[in-house]
């Protein structure tokens, strides 16, 4: 059913639709581990680690709405169902019960780090198919980024992690 | 792994913490359902629903937290992973697409019911195991009565939604 | 005519019905005698109580918007009209024209107290009907025994009030 | 009992008086009925107009604040208690139950037609009386005829009411 | 030195003139015994009628500011030198030294009042002169008449007064 | 097409809607004048001026917004379209191009003395038409008197401009 | 004259200032025709659509200031007079009079959609010629899209929109 | 001496007033030695344990407002005076001079589960005695379970805290 | 245990050292029996003093935070425990149970007197030994100079207190 | 009448007594003459100087308040009344009329100058009088050297001031 | 050493890496030298230039930390050392002591152009090496051209300076 | 160029000058090695150091624009240029590259501790020759000891560092 209209051609439609529906899928993803650490992590950083989760989930809820609305705007239903992210969610996710704190670090570099792989291909795609959505993607890359980094920067040194 | 230990006895502990991760899923999903509807509304009511909808993302996003922070403040690891919402959620879903403003008052009507009635059993189940637990409860039901309430005044009346 | 659905079973409804219509009453009274109140006071005490009065309004007002709307929620629909209250309201009413700081100071402390005695067996009433309902009621009485507490600490010593 | 001691001349503040009580009980009256469909509308419109009426009510409530303490400036105690509301409110009022969204729309814009023309009869009376009165009166004319606008707009094409 | 052009004719400009310069007068002169007040008050009531009289001085300040603002507009330099205020302040001035707290509030009656009836003669000469001018007079005669009853109220019951 | 009915007598309307319709105009061609001023004043002032064109630009822009209101709360169809204001904008207009500060100062003095003295007559023509809607206008006037005034003053002394 | 020194090549900026100049009359344009839909719109959806074009103002009103002042940073004198938009405005413009809301939705679809079209050739345009430029049109189109698609999804079902 | 009456019974006034001064007692003691640890703690972890003992702190300062408030409000007279916490605080105090980060953490984990266990008792003693009092308890209690919980996930794991 | 190394020289920092210690208890329990007396004074000034005391509370409370940790950052190691209150707090203390309003008001200048004079010697005490110190204990003795005031001018006149 | 207790030797409260009254007046009239250029000034640099004064003027009030309050606070009744300012105000005053820009900022200057002077005098004669009031006037005197550092850049190049 | 791992290959990288630390450097240097001016500048536009530099200086800080922060983000250690600044500094710099105001604006416009002039060149670099660091610099950009033109504006009509 | 004349005599001013600039230079190096350091620190404790860093920078930006402005406010230029802050800079220095968070700890302790002690001087200096700025460098020691504490609070028990 074509609800509504887009102002992009098929082709570019067809590229930028599924770039968009992949990144929301990220983020809504990222949402829910971020907020599972925020709860389960346990250790001498918790605070600190329980705060900076948080963050991570704000920033990525406020950007998986922006997505999926840019989604909406060109005519492409966003789909961020509960089975729809189970199904297709591809990051390292998140384990059962507590989890210590160098544990929690180390998931989080490394969830963001594949998230940050998937969208710079995203944004190599999207160039000449619609460079509005292209822009968006960029402003996200940039904020998982940071958010890596700092997450990255806590992890070191790496060899004696276990004096932490 | 007892890892918090927790300031309730074992058998309340059992009901409390099974109350609250039931509450914790129907809660995530809830906000999820309630997002894919803000972006996926058409229909001359758009704007009233999605902005409605984002009332009730963000009170179930509010809720979530209390929720699974208090099962943690037990010492009851929390679980709201992706594939846990997939497997475990139990209230009537979002369907694939856009989907028709009358439709969206239908669902959210029917998922908040279901809901509510879940959370009057476990409001009877933890009165003797945990009445802290139990006025967390009685509250989060407040609220979603209050949400239910206004979807159903404005799905009247009935049998001429045709024509809306 | 039903016209919302209510979430509560027939018996349990009609207690939980009755008592928030009842009040919704004495709030709505509440609200209309403190304003009466607040413009007509005079003597030395007239700053002080004149804007206390408006604390007092202002929470009936707000606590009378959650009754009704606790009613509707629970498919009762909530009656506040101008003839309803006047038939109905049953707490020490306001006289006409001016009146002394003293005189107001006790007619607060009256109208309260009467208030409080009908909630607490409200609050009785609805514990087993419906124990949502009895939380709010609960709230809306703690914030009125606080309110009776103040302007009873004012009346204070009551012999020699003459010499205030 | 002449407690407050009027800056204005018996005459004038006869005129005045009167123009400021009748007001008084118009805008109380009018807060009063605005809550009560507030609270009782149903049907598809329901938020739009659940949330248009609590402006009405914010304006009422606080223009009749103004123009009670205007006439406690003038000397003249004001009435605003439920039985002298009950007993001399003019507009026409809320019906018992619910009510259909279209119908409120109905009963805002004659009541709020009505309160304009009295409200414009005592602008004519206050000129020579009290200018500084008059004043206070254009300002709540102008803000109900503004209120009574949105709702009339909103009752057109008239003629088609019934599929709305 | 005709420096600021004016946008009345030359007669109503007089009048005009005037009537504003008298009125920044006495604002200035109302803000400059409001807070000698609010310095040297003592008494049971002390802290009630401190902070009141902060409010009088408050509105007397931001009224004279648009009352000379407004000549200046109107190409009449205003003039608000101390000795300008000091020569030409014609209401009831403040005693030296501590002053008792029912001492002070029948001097804010006393010196409002009369400020009031100088005030109510310039709505009046301005009327035909300059509406823009007049309406400005009337707010700040509104304003004024709140304030005086206020501490009208506080005087009550004055045979009494004793007591207090 | 009459859609939304007047509370007001049809001659009296017809000279208030006029009075709106033109004060509309002069607003809205004012906020473009002032807009296309602040982008293109050039000269030492520039800061200074720059800034002081937004305020009036947001004034006039306000003040369109409440006098279109009016026109339609008293049931006539306002116009404020690029074509209309084109069409019938009144008042001094921009030159193309950059301005030099002096030159921007002196077209906002003449544009806003203009301004004013159309609606110095407008309020004459309501007065009796509708005083509801000569309040409103009064209030517009003060506003544009004290721009012209800061321009004005800005402006002098006249003779020796050159060496500013 | 040349006032403003550029900071871009000749050719660069001859296609940039053009770019510029366009999109600040489609956004000026817009802006003026959302406020004139804002106060003529009537229909069951009144409010709600009144509320969106005030959105749709903000947002054009913003980015018209944005534009005109790249346009001036680059040494382009923007234009934005009234005649200047009336002879040069290419959008769907509004029409004279009361509007229903369901045409007012269709105009605002159908100008935003032209709008858009139009961005996007400038976004292509400037994308040698200055990225910086290209950057801030891109911001744009991904907020008019936004807009567009708004109110494209109250359009739906196109097909019964006469039973709304 | 009787000043304040209370609304309650005498023998459920007698249990909930020693359940409220003895809460009193243990919230005041709390934000006594919440802040001696806030100022004496010393450790890598510093920063991050100053920043939750003024959560702490701001907890309990404002619980014990409540709490002490609903006692007077029942007419018992509450007491905090230095000497009343020096005598009856019966939770683990605080040791002299500086505290290494880790010992904090065990000191307040020790600490909150004393305070949580009486006041478990509490809400027991007074369900029947007072329910509105009980609610109260119920809020502090889940507040003071949420802080025992962070300090508590700082803590682990316990048997390797030496490597921290 | 010589934790934080100080930044002063033995000898001052003894002298600075036992100054600021001093002062500690003395704001903690000012802050105590402020609180106190807010939640037991009773009589028709109760509103007025009630608010008073938070006004002292929040500043007694403010300061000692800056005067432990100014304690801190010179090395001593600040004690706020409640036995060394208990112990050394040397100002006149509250009463038990309800207290009159003049007796309040009393005690208060009385407790606010006597830290005044303690905090003057102090000032003297370390003008050589630490300027940083001694700058601000004068902040804070302005601060309850002023407080001390405002209850003193209450007391007036003391000797026809008894017709207050 | 002795009526607030001094905490402060008498010889001591001479000195300082003397210094506030003094400083009290000089801040009042500056204020005055702030405003009355803030009225009058003309010029190109209006808007700029118009602005400026108003930050003298509130920083002026702000400071009287403290100085007063300080006064009152040591038991010495300060002195604002019109009169009294007229009378001992020993700053250069402010001409009458309008006043040009460059003349303006100069009369600040030398005003500001002369304030500052008599202040640094009282640093001085307070510093074993009194070090809390001292710690007063060497706040004030920063503020105002702080003021009339801005007015002299502004005066710079004073030689060439003609072709400003 | 590598400590923080990069998302970019090796060559990207070092693009990057070098256009982010030279734009550092641009910026803390902009920061400082602009409170230099806004320290050292005299003149009669002395208000007007001392408030704009503060603009720029917040600016430059701002985005000196994301440009920092986005070198940190990809793993390149930033430099912001004041000997590295001082070494590698590259734009035209501030003189030593008082400057006159049009001497001031011509050097804010110098040092901007110098610093746009690299940003570009930058931008180029940039464009495949990184899109998310091209983007960032492209908003750098735009503030620092809109900022050269405020400053631009006010040097015009250069020519004719000495008459400013 | 003797531009801004002085309120302090020659002699006084050397003094008091000298003291300024050379505190002006170790505010703006601290701001500049604590954004250094923001930006390089790695290792567990990196985001509670990231945030403290942040502080200090604010603390120092502050207290350097207040420093600076105080100079100019005597009539002394205040240098604050790359090329002066890198040749006068006399504190501990910031190292190349990424830093442990532990090294962070020590530098920022010793370069606080070395600010600290070159400001006691300069404090002492100062008191005769100017106590305003005296009581400035006052307030700045204040901050700066305030920050160390809590640096070296976090750098406890030394020996076992090796153990964070």
């Amino acid at each position: 059913m074509t609800v509504v209209k887009s102002t992009l051609p098929e082709e570019a439609l067809g590229v930028t639709g599924t770039a968009l529906q992949e990144t929301l899928v990220d983020l809504l993803g990222l949402s829910l581990i971020g907020k599972q650490a925020h709860w389960n992590v346990v250790g001498p950083r918790f605070r600190s680690i329980h705060l900076q989760l948080d963050e991570v989930v704000a920033a990525a809820r406020s950007h998986s709405d922006t997505v999926a609305e840019r989604a909406a705007a060109l005519g492409v239903s966003p789909d961020g169902r509960p089975e729809t992210i189970a199904a297709t969610f591809a990051l390292p996710g998140a384990k059962d019960g507590w989890v210590r704190d160098t544990e929690v670090v180390e998931l989080m570099v490394s969830a963001l780090e594949a998230a940050i792989g998937r969208l710079r291909e995203r944004i190599e795609a999207t160039e000449k198919a619609d460079p509005v959505t292209q822009d968006l993607l960029i402003s996200v890359t940039a904020d998982l980024e940071k958010q890596r980094w700092m997450f990255e920067a806590e992890n070191h040194p790496r060899e004696d992690a276990a004096d932490q």
